[in-house]
């Protein structure tokens, strides 16, 4: 059991814009990036929500690693498409915008793609994609991250856990909200289990030598994890195959870093992490609403269908974060005590206290 | 090891179409045919090649379920997006027509997308994907199938093998060209197992419980396959979730059949099989040279980063099967001698005598 503080969402809301104005980031821009941030703690996928305000953006906008005025500007531009290089802003500030764009561009011609080059870290892949759900479009977002994951055969990471993001609308039902690391788990499952000096399931990682391994620090230390599907025999060629098609939409079509040349968000260097937006008008593939009943009549088969043994729910992809994310706003956002510290002191660093009470405790 | 007869491309097209032709297909149809069936067996993708010639194709054609005329029409059309209904037609006549139209938009447009409803099985996925690698365009196909896969938790078939084929070119280097189904293994992989009795790896397929087994047999009576990921702990649900999104832009979006619906090709009734297709321009984004020389450097990056223990090669999604193809263009496309036996089988039932002499044999 460990204990958390549930926190208000507005209050955390309020605490991300003074520190991240205090960074020199304009209100709007801020603003942006706190409703990007806390998604993702709604959501339940804590690995990119508050946690990194520092490590991730702070501690890089110190150091001049991100351009906190995210000049963003359009290199190429057609009805269809947007080339943006990032001006190495904050990452959600352009994507929030290349996503906007898309959404626009489609809106006038069936169909839209933007590449961001030059950009960091965007937060949660999924919540550009969900940009597009209000104007009941399709939504795609795709983006490279420093080296994790090796290729099949290999024992080195050159791929990012590059995830695929995308979100489509339903009638009666919510939404079906896709966003997946192309690796089996992120980096941070892996932390979890050392720290609490436990095995990982075999599979999920290799060691320096690219054996499978169920010792966490082997993979930590020199090893790499595994793509999705994990060993040869079961096919994690195809997971590999999927990470690289993320780093060549967001990576090599935008002229951003790929491969091993995307910085990890801690290395003192431009992180020249790269981005993929997509946007498709569902009507101008057939009528709204027949598409729309039809995803609530796919779901149902799906729902409706026999149970595995042991089980008594199949869940649609988003289901689960929309409602762990109703649950959220509701009762408050869930930061281990560790958290608070951490975002204490890094409040201490920037001169903005993190003074929020919480307004419950729980225990998971 | 089994043995094998080679036989050469150009008389395996010759009978093809021949035997298609007899069937009331018109010669430019039947030509398309066979150069996608055999693109299958060139690549090794046997599955998908001349063994299906009687069963997914002559079989329907004679019982009315595939129309020979292939009367496939636009629905709907912009200068992005198509709406194709096939008619009942062949599946690859009026997907290569679909990817052709789609190609030529995005030459004008930037990007296009085209669905096709109405349909029946086309062949490899990645065949239409590589169409647009000679104009310097990255291509993506999508189709349905009947249903073999279980959704996570769930313990009855509702998705098909779903495959994902996205085809990228580079500059020296072959291209990057991802074909793989959304389960971890086709139904064929288990019923090879079965008639070796042999167990399967633990993981590939769930039996009529919903529980994973290593007999063939239960997964083939009543049980099915595993998306990409495998269980639970290994992150099944994320296959299951692209799965899902094959079926969206292939079937929902296309107004074809979806999940539960889409028909066996050994099922007495219109399948109903939905595709998807897309084309992008690769210079709406950035030169194209630039790029294309981008694309090697990744694929340097992964091909020469350090082996695992026991590997002496990381292949790019793609490669073993241009070598494949090009050893089989040179020698012969190995077929056993049941699938010759069914051959000269259904040959005799349509008229058209299978008498191709091999060039040659093959033990494996």
């Amino acid at each position: 059991m460990v204990k958390s503080f549930l926190f208000k969402v507005e209050d955390l809301r309020v605490y991300i814009i003074r520190f991240l104005t205090k960074l020199k980031i304009s209100r709007v821009d801020a603003e942006i990036t706190a409703d990007i941030l806390l998604a993702a703690d709604l959501r339940g996928v804590d690995s990119h929500g508050i946690i990194r305000l520092d490590t991730y953006y702070g501690s890089r906008l110190r150091k001049g690693l991100i351009d906190p005025t995210s000049p963003y500007k359009v290199l190429q531009e057609t009805a269809t498409t947007l080339a943006i290089d990032g001006g190495m802003g904050m990452g959600q500030v352009v994507s929030y915008h290349a996503m906007q764009m898309c959404i626009e561009k489609a809106r006038q011609s069936g169909l839209a793609m933007a590449t961001v080059r030059n950009s960091n870290h965007y937060g949660i892949a999924g919540y550009y994609a969900m940009m597009a759900l209000s104007q009941d479009m399709i939504g795609i977002s795709f983006t490279n991250s420093q080296p994790l994951v090796a290729p099949t055969y290999g024992r080195k990471a050159i791929l990012g856990t590059n995830p695929i993001a995308v979100a489509v609308p339903a009638a009666k039902s919510r939404p079906y909200v896709l966003d997946m690391a192309t690796s089996i788990v992120p980096i941070g499952r892996i932390t979890v289990y050392q720290k609490a000096k436990e095995e990982i399931p075999l599979g999920w990682g290799i060691d320096k030598n690219g054996q499978v391994t169920n010792d966490p620090n082997e993979v930590l230390n020199g090893g790499a994890l595994m793509p999705l599907g994990g060993i040869d025999v079961m096919r994690g060629y195809k997971g590999y195959g999927l990470g690289m098609l993320v780093d060549i939409f967001s990576g090599v079509l935008s002229g951003a870093a790929f491969g091993v040349d995307v910085a990890h968000p801690n290395q003192d260097r431009p992180a020249n992490v790269g981005h993929f937006f997509g946007a498709v008008r569902i009507d101008a593939f057939r009528p709204l609403e027949e598409f729309k009943q039809d995803m609530d009549t796919f779901f149902n088969q799906l729902k409706d269908s026999p149970k595995a043994v042991g089980h008594e729910r199949i869940y649609i992809p988003g289901e689960k974060e929309f409602e762990r994310a109703e649950n959220n706003a509701k009762n408050g956002i869930p930061l281990l005590s560790t958290v608070v510290d951490m975002l204490k002191e890094s409040g201490n660093l920037v001169g903005v206290e993190f003074d929020l009470q919480p307004v419950g405790e729980v225990e998971e």
